[in-house]
């Protein structure tokens, strides 16, 4: 488990949505490295496209080719968002197979969630 | 409105949470820096203040007690958070007033919904 995740967990219950009250110091500190890690296109629509993947996971050989990058860089891009916490991945034999952390996912979501602002009377 | 906010309004509709479809790497574009202004703790905290200022918006005046940053590096990391579209802000008499663009983060919590997958059978 990386820092990240772990700091991760360590937040469950303690934020709320940024529209609803400000976020502590140390709760930015382990959130702000999650939303870096999506702040790049390539990451973005490597994020995007494991995330959807139908059976769940995706090899990173069925990743490269939609990239004009070397395997390096696409790795490097795919280990970002794996010590971001947004992704976890297995080696199986030759190939890393990747998959998204929903729990990452929904805890971002949940701190942009506008809805959850109580309505002003 | 900045080159971001009108990518933004292009993308409506055109986009699906990352759990469903893989982006296209425009989207991606579009996407990224919006998360990338949200990629430091400085900015999260920013955006949470203002997000949840009662009144809806709050003057830079109430911000900068809450730091150990001069005014200009406050000033500079708003100005981020204004380029992507996530802030608005006013200038009236002396001071900025600044107050959150719901869509944006309503756009970016819908691209991160993971309760959008369809349920596989």
């Amino acid at each position: 488990m990386s820092s990240t995740s772990i700091e991760m967990t360590s937040l469950s219950g303690a934020w709320a949505p940024v529209a609803r009250r400000p976020l502590e110091a140390d709760q930015a500190r382990a959130f702000a490295p999650m939303f870096k890690a999506l702040g790049d296109p390539v990451r973005l629509r490597l994020l995007s496209m494991i995330a959807s993947a139908g059976g769940g996971e995706v090899c990173v050989c069925d990743l490269t080719g939609s990239f004009k990058l070397t395997g390096p860089t696409i790795s490097h891009h795919l280990k970002v968002l794996r010590e971001a916490g947004l992704v976890d991945s297995d080696r199986r034999g030759t190939w890393v197979y990747y998959r998204m952390v929903p729990a990452a996912l929904a805890l971002l979501a949940g701190l942009l969630d506008v809805t959850a602002v109580a309505t002003p009377v």
